[in-house]
């Protein structure tokens, strides 16, 4: 079987969750999220973040994270402002849209939105009520292509976001390699304060599932375990979320382990610039995407699975590398290894 | 602490798969749902139900199960007819309704569904098109008191709504338990040739998270997997729901759980039958409702934990005990021990 | 063709309407409600209300008033209350559902919701989060069987809601008859003072379509003409509806033509009374529903439309009879003698 | 007060409707759409479509029938296809996704779909089931900036649908200036053979409301009158749409009024092609969109109304022009003369 840098959710978890989940399997805990683990874990969480008064929740996945969030904050004739390469905006099959929500689209610039991206998509809504009230701004770091956003970035965005009554938020799914990556600024505590929610994905990075929800401006906290429970988002077993998140939180776990995913692709990204390729995008966190050769990608493909991302021309094309928590060094050298023999570097 | 007999969802899940996770843990596997385990578990699954042209698909929760399915199958102006007690009725938040149908409720007869209490909300729907188009049943086994259908009341119920146009669902969080009473007929083949979709429950029976949804009605069966994503219930690790089902179904382990937990409750059934009390329902499978006087149920809440599920009078209230497959032995004997010194039963 | 006392909605409108239509035909006016008539027509509504601060939007029916206020109003997890007879309960085909909300139902007395009745509801959801959140109380006046509430069951609702943190919410499609029936002691400023929001029903009593719908919560004005172009509410021609009841209102013609319909009614209803029949429901507006042996039903049919209301024995059954603004003094005293003559009454 | 040429909707109805509704005033017909008026003007329509399979519904606007259509014949999982110019797209509030449904965008020529864009919009979205599967596409015609489908160009976007599985759906408000557009060689037979559904616009050519939902594909037609209640689309009074409609195409009066319209706006279309300005679209309907100097522009509007459009530059802007059934020649007139004296021609 060829080792795969297809994905960051191949494997299980880390092996100290199911030693977590085994320690602490017969003991009774109340269920929908009253669990001590649940609370353990939402407790360390706002410690992080420097943010008592914000709220946690844990579910299952994105997707579940996206939809409930957006249309717990929105009213019916309200939308939400994403990048074409936003999640949303794409890839969840028109779960936004599926309660009633549009999603805006603008352009990003490096996978980001920036104040003047949105304030161009403000502009071409000037016919209340014909046109929808813009009311959201969503964004993801690290972006779906890989990129950050630095600290004057979010900041200028939450000002703006705030001058023209847009709530912001952010969708972490890879958050700790964003916050892992060398070039980021940005602290959890930053989030908390710029953002008005946002979450942090463990599914990607050591979980088997589970994304941490944060919400952070208070009026927007009240009665949220509801549409939880009504969009199927509330496990009767919380403590399955709650036991996750406490072991990734308490000892950092989650941020070493988003280092590792971080520098195994970085060292990938090294051999790559031997061959002096042209980039698909300019990535710093666990994803990598250079521009090759069809012929040296087909030798590639011989011994190891990635995805081809995107055709450049009839001679090139961008594939996706993505490393996680679980790629060895190993893979990661073999690798390595076959791309110096492919591009005959020393 | 004291003993519970709140809920079967207080510990986490059986040790077997526990060690199946573990042994797994690091072999990549494709995501949402393509992994092996996920696709031996269906076949296994499928094997038993002797129905190889149905499809499984497995989500997290069963609340979850009941939204997608239901959306998935309606179109926006047909309705779902439900039991008062069904948990779609009055326990999920609107989940139903917030998909756009409406939940028409039918009278129960000890928690079940008939042709003729169906029919009487037919009867009161003549009026096209200012009222909805009933177009599914649903009804769930055990059913939310415990109750269970026997073969010729799911044939009738069957019937019926195949004469009438209506879809048959049967919500089977508690399925296993309802297959393992004392007065069951019903087979997983049964079930497979007599309803268009049902799931089987994994959450209240050993799974960590876990329904195993079944679509047997091949004409439903097309695009399910869009719903899925749709709604949240994707997800990337679609391996952890796999290698639960796969360990609960390749062995039996389901089957024998269940089994124990009916045969904890039966055991505690009989210590009330012989205090003459009155029962609030009348159920062979893995909750018992006794009613008794207040006094006693003080008395024995002191040690153990326990629901007061409805007032009959100033003095007397019907208790909810309920077991599961991590009841141990040990803490029956303690309750019985309890209840006969509280009633002086020698 | 028979005289028909099958609806209140059989003919056009009243002249005076048609003669407006006319005058006003080609004068250019601005689309979408920012018409002179719709201006004028909702300045002279709120004088009556004497409810300076309220806000008013013309719409062309009743599903479409009660769908565009329920889920402009309601966030995704509350729910609306309304009596088993309350029009949005079971006759306009789920619409409300179709925005997402469950309605929930009351049992009525007499047609009608009092705050015992409410409180039942409220009591029967008490498990947050798993249950909706009660957040509005839909009433009709003069209620679906032809009821009126009056003023002192107004302000014990009123108080109530506030009391509990509901929305009053009075659907007004034949608020006219409500208003000049006999028994009334209620105002249009009483209206405007105790409920959060009520339609005035215009397509019932006069007009050719339209109902005014008065916000009276300022908290819930802010962009309600949104959620009219989203749902399809907004007649780029709004000045029909402006002219409409511009007419309607600016002579009281609106409280003259429920009037007359009223008489008529209560006209019929003597005749009844002298044959000792017993009634399906006491009403002083425009419907009377006598409950008649079916052979003298038989009789009176093959001369009147009317509709056989509900089976009441083998030998019973209640019928509807409704008048209108446009029934003839000549059409209720064919009927009357052709009653005393069914009735063998001199 | 100034002549305006802002939109096509400033007058009430052609005087012929107002006779109409007055003789038929008093007649009593049953209702929501059983009158013998909406039953007539169906079969008139039908006739002319040469389609007597096909199903006439009446509604009062284009929001209301684009949304009934759309959420009737997509399932949750399915999107339309709509141009960045579309209504749907981005000027009804959001309409179609408060349906559960999101727009798909695809780039327009001339306003106008082609094989190719839609074809476009199916290559961005291979990814099932992340993405959603595109089932409808949605046309205009006239389109939103005027311009016509010709024959050849509807054959080859309807071949191209039922090659690919797609409804097509054609939004008519304006359908009669494109049907009678000096450019045009489509058929109402055309229309009802090559689309599955469309509507004739009634509101924006010579009625007060109205809009002829024409459902051609037999398996949608199905039920759907739910859909208009649910919706809120269906009136009590359906006699004031039968009327109407019955009105404009018992002698073609339909034709007249749009024939009329067009010839106003090309008459205006004359005296701009004078001055050899430039066009922001080449139009044969009732809009025209000429490019004009901002100093020009003041000039004109000190004794017309219409929009500035587009911003150009920043000396030039386009202009929208509309005439409508209601403009007269003397109105045309006076703006020819005041376009002469701007331009200094003769």
């Amino acid at each position: 079987m060829k080792i795969s840098f297809k994905n960051d959710y191949s494997e299980g978890c880390h092996p100290q969750i199911l030693t977590a989940l085994t320690a602490s399997n017969l003991v009774q805990q109340d269920g929908y999220g009253g669990d001590q683990y649940s609370q353990n874990a939402a407790s360390i969480i706002l410690q992080k973040l420097k943010a008592p008064q914000s709220k946690v929740h844990f579910v299952s996945g994105g997707t579940q994270a996206n939809l409930v969030i957006i249309s717990a904050f929105l009213r019916p004739h309200e939308s939400v402002i994403a990048a074409t390469t936003g999640h949303i905006f794409d890839n969840e099959t028109g779960a936004i849209e599926a309660t009633g929500h549009k999603v805006n689209e603008a352009q990003a610039v490096d996978g980001k939105l920036t104040p003047e991206t949105v304030q161009q998509v403000l502009d071409a809504h000037p016919v209340k009520p014909h046109q929808l009230k813009q009311k959201m701004v969503y964004i993801s770091n690290s972006t779906e292509i890989g990129t950050v956003y630095c600290r004057d970035e979010i900041i200028a965005l939450s000002m703006f976001c705030r001058a023209n009554n847009l709530y912001l938020f952010m969708d972490g799914a890879r958050l700790g390699h964003a916050l892992m990556s060398e070039q980021n600024d940005l602290t959890l505590a930053d989030i908390a304060q710029y953002t008005d929610a946002f979450y942090i994905g463990g599914t990607k990075n050591g979980a088997l599932i589970g994304e941490a929800i944060v919400i952070n401006n208070i009026a927007l906290q009240e009665d949220f375990e509801y549409h939880l429970k009504q969009k199927g988002a509330m496990l009767s077993k919380g403590r399955l979320l709650g036991i996750q998140f406490e072991t990734l939180f308490q000892d950092d776990l989650y941020f070493q382990l988003a280092e590792h995913a971080n520098q195994q692709a970085m060292k990938i990204k090294q051999v790559f610039e031997l061959t002096k390729c042209d980039w698909w995008a300019n990535t710093n966190t666990n994803q990598i995407f250079p521009i090759l050769e069809n012929s040296k990608i087909a030798l590639l493909a011989a011994a190891f699975d990635f995805y081809v991302w995107r055709k450049i021309d009839d001679n090139y094309s961008a594939i996706r590398l993505i490393t996680s928590w679980a790629t060895t060094e190993e893979s990661v050298d073999l690798f390595i290894k076959e791309v110096k023999k492919v591009y005959h570097l020393q």
